[in-house]
């Protein structure tokens, strides 16, 4: 049963079990405490410390064992703007962060500081240029405190696995005294993450290790004052007692892992780009969304319109392929993912697969079998227009108009072009994209559709949409949507 | 070779293991995921917290897993007094707390919220009137907004292992509509903590359990604001993903060890017991703390006058037992334990012997055994005064008196007794009060010596060491501790 979803969660590591189990015995006791027992547990941890450290490129003294991904993004978000106060209260951060980065945000506005977000295009990428043209840095100008106190920049994109030019950001932070936290969560097993950054963060069951377990590396000359209440342990920097045994698998399986890392991501990006290739030949109306190139090696997210993502996810589960998805239908809080959201792109139906290392290419092959049956059939459920539905009262589809290519706007309005309204509203996502779809074809080319729908995620589905089939998105007014049928 | 350290961390326990085992093929994916993987591990998840639920005697919705009991401990408490802000903003703590409450009431502080310590007596125990008249009521009167948000105090104490009246203290709590925070890390293992408390905090290596989880209990109806950043994972209290096949060893551990809770505390009572009698017997100048009666079953706790307590740990160690110290020496701040402190008890060459479930009495009886030889060599080493030595120019030592029996001061002084001074400055516990006792026999009964002494410990054991040899302690200035020779 193939599981496709790796970025999420990995299985332990063969190593990483071993390594578990051989700790149980000598990774029990306080490795504070004096005693033999104590003494032993220390030794376990200075080694595991050792061989993360060695893997991430630091120094073991710059480098304390999390209980998660999550804290460390955390307590190094919060520490080192404390530790630059005098400097600052800005923040500035990618829109494309990990939920972990945005929640200490909203926390670090709440309690009064700003939050500077840096966009991304529509792969999911920013611009080192625009990311450092968003730093206020504090040698120049502007009053002292009124600078950037920090910066965070993942390594690669969670959700749609693109690289970010962490290099050269970290070159523009240096150049601007700001400090840069970079969240390597995804990216940590394949390589160490290169360039000058001030700070790290990582997780430790992104890579086979055990949950749990999260990395913090500060680097020595940063300012850093660790939100309290802090202890004696991990340099002051994560309080309470660890996980000894989780820890020492954590660091057995990165070295584990990274010796395999070079070989395994040649491979799967093969295997990715077989995806990326094929599902838009296979399933009509899909966007393959991320960066094509700059990518991790094993993750690819696409979206299929006129799809509810989780009977998508649901129909896969069932198949035996499990992977996750971006939809706003598989959040709790009913909106899409927003990442998905900043790149602007796509949400309905949305479907990320991230190979686990050892993926076999016939399981791959598998999925991409039973993928258009899976779609059709959700969309036959939802009575989703056919993608070879001639548009009943217009001509077949032609290729979207680039931004700014499209004929001015007024002529057509001022010809008073008939209209339509469709009332979508209290219904979800992907149902009025749907009832959009299947109206268009009754107004004529120039004519307009008002779309009244609530659903958060018609402010995103809507215009890509449009960019998929050719119209026209004129705008919105709360929660009324204009599409110009183009086409 | 005997571990008696139980209190600060066990060995796994073999269900704990065999749990963990188990749960490591099941329990890596995210339990917030939809997949079947995610299903499962959802279910392992359910499972532990209903057990733990079960244990504690809580809904299993009020249970949330976190990284550490200290890490329960700060969000229990940074989460009550901020659900409490608008009552007041007064923290009230006993004195002999974990230091993960001090540490937590020292960040309140220092966010400009108030802490009032409520004190213990000789044996450790706060009076459920005292600090009931601690609590500053927002029922009655005061202005709104002066009240106490919050009073914390732990079950059982985790250095002398005296209990604490909690169910007293939750009755005044819940007079004066305070919520009442118990941290039972020590005495859970043993039984549900009994009474009305609002917020319980746990730690599972202390029960055998793994490192890395805690049990933060929030009952339904009190107020609670979870300190920021949080996000969706444990009710939104602890953020961050967590080492499941740990949660699930934890909780099956805790009812394993409560099932043999019962005969194995009659067990280790009695062994305990032992301890207590047949120390003072076989050792000279030593003290027994913590309450006799109302204590933990397998703790016991005392200090060698004259010892160097990390020199004991350390001969006690090369002779095969692990304990525990809380001498000044043997803190990396060079101060005594904070809760001796409160005690107001000898510090000096203290040893905490706590046994782990299924010690033997012959481990016991070989520690007795061994105890004497290994006390008598380190005070040895230093030079120590003999207990059997005569004071050189006195009568034999008799009965310290009892605190108000001490015959008036001023005749005496005014009589103008010979004193001598003796310059201790800069020099470490046990040295201090060893050069105390070499010359106090110099001076006449009635004289004083006035002893010079920077080491922390010495406001402490100084005095204790009048107490426990029949003399006055006439109180310092600064450095200068006076002390009048009384027998």
């Amino acid at each position: 049963m193939p599981y496709f979803d790796a970025a999420s969660s990995l299985p332990l590591h063969p190593v990483a079990r071993q390594a578990l189990l051989a700790a149980l015995d000598e990774g029990w006791a306080d490795p504070a405490r004096l005693h033999r027992e104590g003494r032993r547990a220390r030794l376990l941890l200075d080694a595991a410390r050792e061989a993360a450290a060695e893997a991430v490129g630091c120094r073991p003294d710059e480098l304390s064992f999390t209980p998660s991904g999550t804290r460390a993004l955390h307590t190094g978000i919060a520490g080192a703007l404390a530790g630059r106060r005098r400097a600052g209260r800005t923040l500035v951060v990618s829109a494309v962060e990990h939920s972990a980065v945005l929640h200490a945000a909203q926390a670090h506005q709440a309690d009064g500081g700003t939050v500077v977000e840096i966009p991304v295009d529509r792969a999911g990428r920013v611009s080192a240029e625009t990311f450092g043209a968003g730093l206020r840095g504090t040698g120049g100008s502007g009053s002292p405190g009124d600078g950037t106190a920090l910066a965070c920049l993942q390594s690669a994109n969670h959700e749609v696995g693109t690289e970010q030019p962490v290099a050269e950001v970290a070159e523009r932070c240096a150049a601007a005294g700001v400090p840069l936290l970079v969240d390597a969560a995804q990216s940590l097993p394949w390589g160490p993450v290169p360039g000058g950054w001030s700070l790290l963060a990582a997780s430790a069951h992104k890579w086979g290790g055990p949950g749990g377990v999260g990395l913090l590396v500060v680097r020595k000359g940063v300012r850093f004052a660790p939100p309290p209440p802090v202890d004696e342990r991990e340099s002051g920097r994560s309080p309470g007692f660890a996980d000894l045994p989780a820890i020492v698998a954590a660091a057995a399986s990165l070295r584990a892992v990274r010796a395999e890392a070079d070989a395994e991501a040649v491979r799967l990006r093969a295997l990715v780009d077989r995806v990326r290739a094929r599902v838009p030949e296979l399933v009509p109306d899909v966007e393959v969304v991320g960066d094509p190139v700059r990518r991790l090696p094993h993750l690819v997210t696409f979206s299929c319109l006129y799809v509810d993502g989780e009977a998508l996810l649901h129909a896969l589960d069932r198949a035996g392929f499990s992977v996750s998805s971006g939809s706003s239908c598989t959040s709790g809080t009913l909106t899409p993912s927003h990442v998905l959201r900043a790149m602007g792109v796509l949400s309905e139906g949305n479907i990320r697969v991230s190979l686990p290392p050892g993926t076999a290419g016939a399981d791959v092959d598998a999925f991409l079998a039973v993928l258009p049956d899976v779609v059709r059939e959700v969309r036959d459920r939802l009575a989703a227009p056919a993608a070879s539905d001639p548009q009943p009262a217009g001509p077949p589809p032609a290729a979207p108009p680039e931004p700014g290519e499209a004929e001015p706007e007024e002529p057509r309005e001022a010809a008073g072009a008939p209209s339509l309204t469709v009332d979508s509203l209290g219904k979800r996502c992907p149902v009025p994209v749907i009832e959009l779809a299947r109206v268009i074809g009754r107004v004529p080319v120039g004519g307009t559709v008002l779309l009244l729908a609530d659903d958060e995620a018609a402010r995103l589905d809507v215009p890509a949409w449009c960019g998929m089939r050719g119209h026209e998105y004129l705008g919105s007014d709360g929660h009324a949507h204009r599409v110009r049928r183009l086409v």
